[in-house]
């Protein structure tokens, strides 16, 4: 595969400008067309026809579906289709990003890519447009080194809303956007990843009684109540883990993960001036929970967690918080790394690289569940080596994106080659 | 003082009218010219000759000045003035408001200015552009009842950014713009207000290391640090209020008060994105403090008891808390309540309503503390009775603007007169 890999090297430049214009465009949620519209430009280049589908408002009643965030008016996700016959493969990858927080904090704007030591930072660089430059590389090369060796159908699907809901995945299933098999891009520094655990996105809305600085005794200030359930979400967060820990209920797919189960306050907002006592405080949490539990159930538990938390702040019993799923329902996925479409890509990966990768899970989830829980369809992810995804300075190593390229091109070609039963 | 009394009432409802249209300009910080050219508006057909006094960019070196948030670059006060004479009154109100913060809780929007029962709802009705409709009714009621009323030189300032740091009342003050006395408009319940704690901004600013909330363990949540911040802070409020109740250096202008020296925790802002770890918390809060210290020497205290309260978290012992100050820097103020200016107005009041008013200090600040402490001007506050000021439905009773122009009206009047000897 001296070829192969030789063109992967010599396109390889290619792909980091693509790159780079996929990071320029600020993908968070709701502004996704211009990232969109680079990676379809991309594909109808190497021969893919492009459907930009409009992801139905309906799907916000799906039960997998996670809680929108806003209006699906004028959204779409890109889907793509090139050749024809029975096997066939869907490469999944999406293309929002997570907002880049601070700035200043960047040792570059983070929609400005930026090149140093080899990697490139930028916000999405990593999570996850450094995986579309890996499989565009793979199918680019194929192609040249390697005319004909598509013998079936090869899908992609790059969707919206997997950082918040999945709901962009999910609606393209739905409509029958599947495959034999479906290949995610995700950063996984270049190890196989197998499964990912439930969890909600939680919203907590805690009413204040607002007022002037100076009579602040006469006001409640939610940031204070906040405490303690901030507190009792700590709580919550460790107990589950110490039941896993000890061994209670535990999902063994998770069994060497310490610490599974993440609760996390990602967000934490009040008032608007330093002398006045606010209104309300909002939060925002991502809670990773036990599969035993559904969405709703886990709210619950959350809610009860927060209730008997703050049992002793008189103001929130009057006045409980307004805790409700706002983004996240995700249900635990576990691909079986018995299935060829794992020993296809481990091969692969092993023939390139010289030795069998990592086998893995997270406590975290990707669009994998709805191609396992909910259409029957062999899912894994695979892709290029990041650092401080979702934080400051998120960079993708772009030798790992040849590297995965190199991985994917033969996982490709081997797998349209059983395909045709050679 | 019928007649007086009557054309009061006669004109109330264009007072009122004066006043909502105050209200629906939200003169929030940097947005003060649309309030400034309605009261500008009403001072001129009163006969006022009017400046738009341009505050000097320097003036946040002056030694009393508040950390500005903003250019000055457009901004002015109202500078009004009208009369000749050696005997001489100056009426100050600022034309700032505070934020309206979470609009959706008022129960009619916070710059609609809507009547019910009794009270104008609205940001700013209560603190303080009832006090300008009350001043603005008692003047033009002595001018229709007894006109040649004012024997000398009346001015009045509206100025900006009482509500952060003084820094307009102070430019006004230092560019003369003075008088034998100064009457302060603020919402006082009709109670006359003399003095004021010190106080100051602080900013603190906690650094978090963000990352992915699945690998929350690598990561550091700059809102779990905080907590330990908000709780130094409030050990720091409840020891200076401790003091105070056991006498130790008791300033006995504020005695009267449990509590004189609120630390208010204003604003907390932490991440974008649910399942990030935000790099950043930032929080604003009003320290009240005892006059015993300068602002520098209560940052210092606050630092001091961030640091020992937070010893034991050892990302904040590596990355410490950025705390600066952020607005005020406010001196502790208080008027003399034998002076001629006081005893003026308590008359004055009894005369209108039949009670002597109570004379009162308060855990907060005015600029009144500019012309007591920087210019040697007697200076106090009584104004209408507000409610919910700071908060959310702040309003005014709008009798209370009509009996508060009764007794305007009358110290002005008797100002005047002593003025001329009679």
């Amino acid at each position: 595969m001296t070829t192969l890999d030789d063109a992967i090297d010599r396109l390889a430049p290619r792909a980091f400008e693509v790159l780079a214009r996929l990071v320029a465009e600020p993908s968070i949620v709701g502004q996704e067309q211009g990232a969109e519209e680079v990676l379809a430009g991309e594909l109808d280049a190497l021969g893919f026809a492009i459907d930009r589908f409009a992801i139905p408002a309906d799907i916000v009643d799906d039960e997998a579906a996670g809680i929108a965030q806003g209006s699906y008016e004028g959204r779409y996700d890109i889907v793509a289709e090139r050749g024809t016959g029975n096997r066939s493969l869907l490469i999944n990858g999406h293309i929002d990003v997570v907002p880049a927080d601070d700035a200043t904090r960047w040792t570059s704007p983070p929609f400005e890519p930026t090149v140093r030591d080899g990697w490139m930072i930028g916000r999405g660089a990593g999570d996850m447009k450094g995986g579309f430059a890996a499989g565009l590389l793979a199918v680019r090369a194929l192609d040249e080194v390697a005319p004909g060796w598509q013998r079936g159908t090869l899908r992609w699907v790059a969707a919206i809303e997997e950082e918040s809901t999945g709901n962009g995945t999910l609606a393209s299933g739905r409509a029958g956007h599947l495959a034999d098999a479906a290949l995610l891009l995700e950063p996984t520094d270049l190890e196989i990843l197998l499964g990912g655990i439930s969890l909600i996105w939680v919203g907590i809305e805690l009413e204040g009684l607002a007022g002037h600085a100076e009579a602040a005794g006469e006001s409640v200030n939610p940031i204070l109540t906040a405490l303690s359930v901030v507190e009792a979400l700590r709580g919550f967060e460790a107990e589950m883990n110490r039941a896993h820990r000890e061994g209670i209920d535990r999902d063994e797919a998770f069994g060497e993960l310490a610490h599974p189960y993440n609760v996390n306050i990602g967000t934490f907002h009040a008032g608007d001036w330093a002398s006045s006592v606010p209104p309300v405080a909002r939060l925002q949490v991502r809670v990773g929970h036990p599969a035993a539990w559904t969405s709703e159930e886990a709210l619950a538990r959350v809610a009860a967690a927060v209730t008997a938390g703050t049992a002793d702040v008189e103001w929130l019993v009057e006045h409980p918080p307004i805790i409700r799923m706002t983004g996240y329902r995700a249900e635990r996925y576990l691909q079986d790394s018995t299935a060829p479409l794992v020993t296809a890509v481990a091969d692969a990966h092993a023939e390139a690289h010289g030795a069998r990768p990592a086998l893995v899970t997270i406590g975290s989830t990707t669009d994998a569940r709805f191609y396992l829980n909910q259409f029957g369809v062999p899912a894994l992810a695979y892709g290029p080596r990041t650092r401080n995804m979702h934080g400051t300075d998120e960079a993708v190593e772009l030798a790992s994106i040849v590297e995965c390229a190199k991985t994917v091109a033969r996982f490709l070609q081997r797998w349209f080659d059983e395909g045709s039963g050679a």
